[in-house]
């Protein structure tokens, strides 16, 4: 893992060429409006180094939902700013597949396999629910902060799509809730987490939020520690082994690097003592990985050699 | 990740005295009396750096059964000495509870999760034992020339025992063969499949044998390259999302690094481009790992460092 | 299946004495306290010939919850009163082991195995639901007009205790939501079928409610056809096959008649074109039925030589 | 259920007009060739009355391959005529969905659902073998004195084809093995099982086999009390809850008669003190039943008003 100086917008440009060919062979989200509606040729792509150097690419200002990658954060939130233990709610292990979701929660007793699942991410919010109130703007707060960016705001739309089709979660949350692994009232703490996805960013802003991993736990952006040195690390193994649902193994295997997906088509990921990276591009494989995003990382950990393996 | 000059027996002796409250908290492997009578305070460690150092602390050069870890012998063999590619009928992802191993198996058509589960293990050595003959002693030799020990044999009592209670491995193969996933004959295969588990070798024979995986796929004890650096990378991806069972999460989270464990109570780990680590108790934590190798390990990363984080 | 002219009464007399041995060996359901504090000796036992007789013993009047025996109801309701098609959105399969109701409702993408587990008998109540207002009066009328009793009525409190507990049926809802298979409000629909759960009645009441199921769908009660043969028929077979959770083989081989019971102690039985019988006995046995309740059936079909088979 | 004389021949005539529309709406089994090169338009009935007159119809007298069915002669053999209390080794309770068959059996600790599940039928040869040598001939032998002819015989061309697909049972078996319920060497079992599956008959020799589940357990054909009273009707209940795989309470619910069926596209059904009953025809639903012998079914109790309930 040697690097020199590694030309990364050059590096850059050449990735928005190589990925051309892939657009139109992923298919964006489409269970609410607001994402299905995003043209699907969308690409942009963020470098953060620790040093501090940025590099853009294509669409990198543009805002997106941040959907899922919005669980590392409010990870980051409980685990490191606010310093709660929250292993004894929810664990650390990959999911395995899809298919047996409820039934892992059920045969877990209601212990969610790791915080980046949904069942898991509504543990983490209710963890920060019981803490104090108003939830859902200390979350957003604790986002702007990372990103330096007071634009990220919830989008309303897209939060109330989610509402209407959140059942499933419900589900997650009442099932949780027969096995008091839940507190906060269902509703209440639904509406916080549909909000939580629902805020906007873009991949300048993600690459900044992400950077205390890459950086032993320090936000350059927010001029604080946010997390130990030793959290951090403990976050980037979790983003490895649970970071992608159903595909951990194969972005491992051809990425090589901790990262976190949302099923608006954004990708954050880090390789600790030098950068973070965020791309986005909205259309998503089978796994609901942005294909584009996935395939941008890979040309980008190859072409550097930069991967933590 | 900075090392300047880590004192590595240093660090083995601190490691010793501080894991010895942990004897007597873990259990020994008892489904074979071979495992089963092994004294459980055995403990040693060995550390080869890519510089061609190597550091060893207790019962490092004592024989224990592999077991488990041949898998990931098996795997190099295959992807990287016979250069196959295997990714059509076994997959790359974490295998989720343990309780579910069979309808998983069943749920994907007779494909494995990946390499280090059983089923997996079973269809890698399938595929060596369709390319040539005499496929046990093909394996033993490619362990015997990464490790640089020609004393690195089957041990025919244990062997043996494995058979006698491989009715579950059998189910295994037989369901993959009802899915067209296994194509030797079953007794014969599981006659293979039995005898690379029950190779004995010392941690010291360990930490060479796995260093192409920290040496970008180089062999400094076969002088020869094993995998393509791309192989090496990849199978320490591998190694991080499935090697552990249903600790991979936890092991990522407190030791970070890419290993290999076995029910013998051997635990073989790499850090790229720095060192392979090998170490061996032979009493178990719940999930099937050394509870002392693990505790080791621990210490060892969190002592100096050294992480892939 | 001869009868000539079974002494049932007498029949009776000897099952309230042989039952009292197992006392004590089961237990009551304590997920609400109203269900927890009755006393565990109370037995009561009712048997309702086709030809008007009725035969009673101990506390054959005393009221109790009927839970899931309501179900049985809600079913007769919409299949055959309100001649309602449901067999789209319910199944008529056995649910096989507990341990996997909800991934089976999600593997069969909402639509549950049948109408007597809990999902099952949700859609039940939303059909009901669906087709006009004031469901929870509806369902009570139904009742009263086929046990002839105005006097069984809602317990509040049972209601609100199955409220508070309520979380895991949400969770079905919900699900089942999500896939299209639940139309109303989910807590409106979840305050009606814990209304229906909450009805309390007696084993006098029972027997003469099941009559239609042994007199080929008339109401002797209520002076009314309220389902066709085929139907009653029909409803029997799915008593047998799916009425009592996950020991319906069981109750079919040491019973052998179709039969309903609910976690309140009940149990309902008929043998077509003979009687009706109710028992109630609160201490449940490990699969959630009235112990003695299926001892004293047992007891019933062994003596009188009187079941289905 | 009131019958007067009921003219059975009459009705098999209306039934075999009446099914003709269904040939071709299903498939015959195609694992093995023998079962795949059958005529799909081949049909047969038998009717045997508890009074002695035989009705039959089409190829009634047509020989086939009576498969499953062949569990449910093992199962008397091993309850009845043997005595042995098989129900700590096998359960008496349906299976379920097919799809989690395997983790049903790991789940429940290698004791199958019921006897007419492979892994249960599995079991009851297992005991059957661990009784005395030359299984397979005693097998036969039964069947034969319970059929009266002495033609019915292995088609050994069919059994060396079920071996070579059986890999999916002998996973059951392996599996089952690991966890002590079977006990003969697993390829010895196995041979034994799947000539008890080659056997073949015709629909006149299966309803006069399955006489002793109408006649209260004796075999006016073999004259002689094969099962008690007791277990005459047991049987009957575990049939009509077992019996026919994941469509046990479809069947219940349109036929209404204890009934086993078999890929080979037989059905065998009874109702206690009045007749036995057996159809074949080739083509199978999707649940493995043949299709027109279900419909054939199901118009025989609807036209005659003759089922259980």
């Amino acid at each position: 893992m040697t690097e020199y100086s590694v030309d990364y917008q050059g590096v850059l440009e050449e990735i928005q060429d190589e990925v051309r060919p892939f657009f139109g062979k992923g298919k964006n989200a489409d269970y609410i409006p607001a994402l299905a509606i995003v043209p699907g040729n969308k690409f942009g792509m963020a470098i953060h180094t620790v040093e501090g150097e940025e590099f853009l690419i294509g669409d990198a200002r543009d805002d997106f939902s941040i959907q899922s990658i919005s669980k590392l954060f409010t990870l980051m939130q409980v685990l490191g700013f606010e310093g709660v233990d929250i292993w004894s709610r929810v664990g650390r292990e990959p999911s395995g597949t899809a298919f047996n979701s409820l039934v892992q929660l059920e045969y877990e007793k209601g212990i969610p396999r790791n915080p980046f699942i949904n069942a898991g991410a509504i543990v983490v919010t209710d963890i920060l629910a019981s803490r104090s109130a108003d939830t859902s703007r200390r979350i957003g707060d604790f986002y702007r902060m990372l990103s330096g960016n007071l634009s990220n705001r919830v989008d309303e739309t897209v939060a109330l799509s989610e509402q209407e089709h959140g059942y499933r979660n419900a589900a997650l949350a009442n099932l949780m809730r027969s096995f008091d692994n839940i507190q906060s009232p269902i509703p209440d703490l639904l509406d916080v987490y549909f909000r939580q996805c629902a805020l906007t960013t873009s991949c300048a802003d993600l690459a900044k939020a992400a950077l205390p991993l890459a950086c032993g736990g320090y936000s350059p952006i927010a001029h604080k520690q946010i997390l130990t040195v030793r959290d951090a690390k403990r976050i980037n193994a979790l983003l490895l082994t649970c970071g992608l649902y159903d595909a951990v193994g194969s972005f491992a295997y051809t990425v090589g690097l901790p990262a976190k997906s949302g099923v608006g088509g954004g990708i954050v990921a880090v390789l600790p003592d030098h950068f973070s990276v965020a791309v986005w591009s909205p259309e998503l494989d089978s796994y609901g990985n942005s294909l584009v995003g996935s395939k941008a990382l890979e040309l980008f950990t190859t072409k550097t050699g930069l991967s933590i393996f």
